[in-house]
């Protein structure tokens, strides 16, 4: 069920963000730069986790295709800047060249600054959707994307490189820098499924421990994983003297912490009165995963 | 008045700004790069247009502080990454070393992120201010300054270097890379003061006017403006080959263009059932500057 969910909704997100750029009236070289970090795949699994929210909500998965699709703006914008020379300064990303060597810096930078404004843009636009419901949805993705979440994630994890953290420094960056935005994709699928304030509360739990989770499996992929599926070289973050969880805790403890946040993550579902089957598969997938 | 009316005002949007920067919880050093842009001096004249406009409406000024700290929170940020290595590769702005020759590249683009991200967050939180003017004032404020507007503009600014321009194609870079967060700055008063359609689109065609009167009068200050005031070396556009009005109309023609533009601006005010007083001295201010 899950992998036909994904496949299915991988594909309506893709073909939606080509159509976003195709309403953009900026250079050509612009637009490109754009469309090509958008259309470089990934695993969507913020806009994937949103609209899981939704079934789960009994809602239509139509109500939420432009808000999964901004959110999914603003991550690539993140890859695009992170990936920039000045940054990790990598020149591969999920196996093709980064945008700023396929398209340059300065355009790197600046599709960077087009794909983030122009999120904020498509949900201040959505039809059907009140005012309100645009606010609300506004002020907690611009709150988790901003320099008191994503941001500040990137810049913490930045001056951690070299030194050595603690389990609590690392989650705290890991919070910020992936599970703010994780959790408010969730957030964003309950606020548009006009679910009561404690169905959002518990969602928004669940997305922090499955962003917590995602972050501890990267980790031990790199630690174990297999080169091909993972696309880069296995035991790249302990060549770079990363903080990661094994290397704080040790292989087996960072997979029993695994475990916890899934287990955790699944707790906070079962308090509710919805059948999100298909959050409970994506917190599976995401332990299991190979890549 | 005009004197008084800036002087004043700066100190109350700088004093906003970093009341602002106070709110956010990200690492000093983000905090900091930020707060360091946001201070580091310029003329505020987007804020100035907002609140004279609000004057010129009869409504306190009050209501508008917050949306003009935050466009100008996207000026700045559009400053920092264009001063970027990869972008205009400056060392200084307004006589101070630029943000990422303070705290190096890879922060100057995080503060960037962070103040454009921060901006949207803070029109979302307006209090006192109904969802709908919420609203309208993210959607103009994200198009202007989206890859459709200021981020087009910086691209095509970028690949017009090195080529002759005809000056329809180097109004459209300005209206773009200046002129669309100028008359969205009018907007935004006139939509916080609860004006008209027709006195949104009067404000609009002032700002898209008085935006190329600006540009136009840096490129002149360019040519014969006094090293001390503007900050910069007299003929830095002409040795960088750069496509500037006076290189492309010769100095007297970009005068002509200059006092062209600023009579035309004013025209759209003389149509309103309100003294703009102030908005028509900001015009002569631009027209008459020396720095």
């Amino acid at each position: 069920m899950i992998e036909h969910f994904f496949l299915e909704e991988r594909q309506h997100i893709e073909a939606r963000l080509k159509s976003i750029v195709e309403t953009l009236t900026g250079p050509q070289s612009l637009l490109d730069a754009i469309d090509y970090s958008l259309q470089a795949g990934g695993k969507r699994i913020r806009p994937i986790l949103l609209l899981a929210t939704l079934q789960g909500l009994n809602k239509p998965l139509q109500l939420g295709y432009d808000v999964a699709c901004a959110i999914e703006m603003i991550h690539t914008y993140s890859l695009v800047h992170d990936d920039l020379p000045a940054m990790d300064d990598d020149d591969l990303r999920r196996g093709k060249p980064t945008n700023h060597k396929v398209f340059g810096e300065a355009l790197a930078i600046l599709a960077g600054d087009g794909l983030l404004t122009h999120s904020f843009n498509i949900i201040s636009r959505l039809e059907d959707i009140s005012d309100a419901t645009k606010i609300q949805l506004l002020q907690r993705i611009s709150e988790a994307a901003g320099p008191s979440g994503m941001v500040a994630g990137q810049v913490a994890d930045m001056e951690g490189e070299g030194k050595i953290l603690s389990l609590d420094e690392l989650e705290q960056i890991h919070h910020r820098k992936t599970g703010d935005l994780l959790g408010v994709s969730l957030e964003c699928g309950a606020i548009l499924g006009s679910a009561s304030m404690e169905t959002i509360a518990e969602l928004s739990a669940f997305g922090k421990h499955i962003g917590l989770a995602f972050q501890i499996k990267d980790d031990v992929l790199d630690v174990e994983g297999d080169e091909e599926s993972i696309g880069k070289p296995v035991g790249s973050d302990a060549e770079s003297d990363k903080n990661t969880y094994p290397s704080i805790l040790g292989l087996e403890e960072a997979k029993e912490k695994l475990d916890y946040h899934i287990d955790a993550a699944k707790s906070h579902l079962s308090n509710l009165p919805y059948e999100f089957g298909l959050l409970e598969e994506i917190a599976d997938f995401i332990k299991n995963r190979t890549a």
